[in-house]
């Protein structure tokens, strides 16, 4: 393995579109939302092992989330494991670990990548992967891996590419597109020159860090200013003084979107956001009544289309019922239809405003 | 308090349709379906106290269930709960009792009542009871409260009385009818004269055994051979001879479709025989929305129409769903349509082909 690449796993993020799986104190990427006996994030890491070295692999998270992350990776070395002090989106965050490898490694080449997505083909996720290390290693680039469409989802942001290949596979980016409208995203879904923004990047170190200069000038002076803080026992005082004047602004609008030298490969490795429970429901195996089940001990009667998660050893009789998200954990039980997936967001709110803030 | 007036409770069915609140092991009669705070059998034993002696209140049931009942009526005398060894309707059950009662008493006086109805006006029942003990204490008389039905019901069984009364409020039966279909229990409600079978009965202990004597002579011959073992240390065995050789039969069937000088009192104390979760629905308190909720920290948001049933603390968060039976018990979780509540027993079927059988 190539000791100059690393990976950093952003781990930082909350939801509500599982509850009542995922909770302000244990989010979604913590979970195993699809039953396979690891949490997103352990399949994040897990996907990485391959082909980078244990020690460059980092999970940048939220401070609150620190403790969740060593327990879940163990074999991750725990300054490895690096708490933000307040969400301050992509930038501030690449920015950080950008800086810290730039002290450790000149030639340091990263993969960025979040920790809640599902990829079901790990070795395509590889060797796409390890394609752009190769490509940002001898070049200037900033890459990304765009999503072969699968639908006009308007939830995602989208990547044009150009016609002509730079390099078997890697296409230069005409341009992104955040969240469309659906007459847009279904025009968008007939070109094949347009994919998904997967938020998976590749670069190198210095190449990130030189683009900060020139983009995002502010932000870059403030982690300059606290260079001799990273890696060492003052890096948590620098970072809450960085963070505490940092700007909050997503890699993509910072950078991605106005640098030059950005380009995308198409990809196809079976990804998802798993961003809902109708996208769990997805990505499940499903039984003959198109019923995905997450759990044990269900029994589903003459009933189609569900989505049941049940993380609880409690016996689930579903009889004659259509097209449901069922979800019970030890101490809430979700029933609603999929079609409503979109208000649970709501549902919880309700639940906060009639004294419910336990189960948040 | 008239001390020859009795009460005998008939408390050994079983069932599955209030599954999974209710169980082979623990039946309806001893859940508080509704949440009120007392069982069913608890309700019904307190609707006798208040005019029929503490001592003079008897409970049939099944042997297995002898237990649960000494718990949920401490007050009640432990020699007045009769465990009978097998199941075999209620004439056996009611020659039993009409015989111990015979021995102690020439004078007995008794009400019969299943212990697993619903009676909402207590004060009424009294009334009617009364009125009903006080015409078979005067009277050779077999005395049925009949209810004035709410809708054409085909599960119940309709007594049609003679249009004269012999006393205020007391009419002559001309006919029981047992379930009838849609159609003739269309045309049965149109009709005043006719009124569902409730399954309370009056008479004097005399008169009905005088009533087993003729109709069921074997039956008769049976108990009259144990007659020396009942109230005494072989009780047991001598029930358990007369039970193996006893006859399966309903006491409508046996006597009351039978016999002369059969009486109905028109009674409306708010019954319900609460035989599924629709009828638990029912006689709920339902909010705005429609839905009837028994049991604490349940949230439904945009729902209508539900029946949820909650024995457990877990927060329940019903959103957007309409017409659906919830019921959360510690091990086992149903959800299932309102119109489908008579598959319940199907879906329980199912489980237990599925190997489901500690749940049953």
């Amino acid at each position: 393995m190539n000791s100059n690449n690393y990976a950093v796993i952003m781990a930082g993020g909350i939801g509500s579109r599982f509850w009542p799986v995922s909770r302000a104190g244990y989010p979604k990427q913590f979970l195993d939302i699809l039953n396979t006996g690891k949490t997103l994030l352990q399949s994040a890491y897990d996907r990485f092992t391959g082909f980078i070295p244990g020690n460059n692999i980092y999970v940048v998270t939220a401070e609150e989330y620190v403790t969740i992350v060593r327990e879940q990776l163990p074999l991750l070395p725990p300054e490895n494991i690096i708490g933000e002090p307040s969400r301050k989106n992509t930038a501030a965050c690449i920015a950080l670990i950008a800086f810290k490898l730039r002290k450790m490694n000149g030639k340091a080449n990263l993969v960025v990548a979040p920790s809640d997505h599902l990829v079901s083909n790990e070795q395509q996720f590889q060797k796409d992967c390890i394609k752009g290390l190769e490509f940002t290693a001898e070049n200037k680039a900033f890459v990304t891996l765009g999503i072969k469409p699968a639908n006009a989802n308007t939830g995602y942001g989208y990547i044009q590419r150009e016609a002509v290949a730079v390099e078997k596979g890697i296409y230069p980016v005409k341009r992104f597109t955040e969240k469309p409208d659906a007459a847009t995203a279904a025009l968008f879904i007939k070109d094949n020159a347009y994919l998904w923004n997967s938020g998976i990047f590749i670069w190198k170190v210095i190449d990130i860090l030189n683009a900060f200069c020139f983009y995002m000038p502010d932000m870059h002076e403030l982690f300059v200013c606290g260079m001799g803080g990273f890696n060492t026992p003052f890096e948590k005082a620098t970072v809450n003084h960085i963070y505490e004047h940092c700007e909050s602004v997503s890699i993509d609008y910072a950078i991605m979107e106005k640098a030059n030298d950005v380009y995308v490969i198409p990809a196809d490795f079976g990804w998802s956001d798993l961003g809902t429970w109708n996208s769990a429901w997805e990505n499940l195996h499903r039984d003959k009544a198109g019923n995905a089940v997450a759990g044990d001990n269900t029994l589903l009667v003459d009933s189609r289309g569900c989505m049941v998660h049940s993380s609880e050893k409690k016996l689930l009789l579903v009889g004659g019922i259509d097209d449901l998200i069922i979800v019970n954990t030890p101490d809430a039980l979700l029933i609603c239809k999929k079609e409503n997936e979109q208000h649970i967001k709501l549902y919880v709110e309700k639940l906060k405003q009639t004294g419910g803030d336990s189960y948040l």
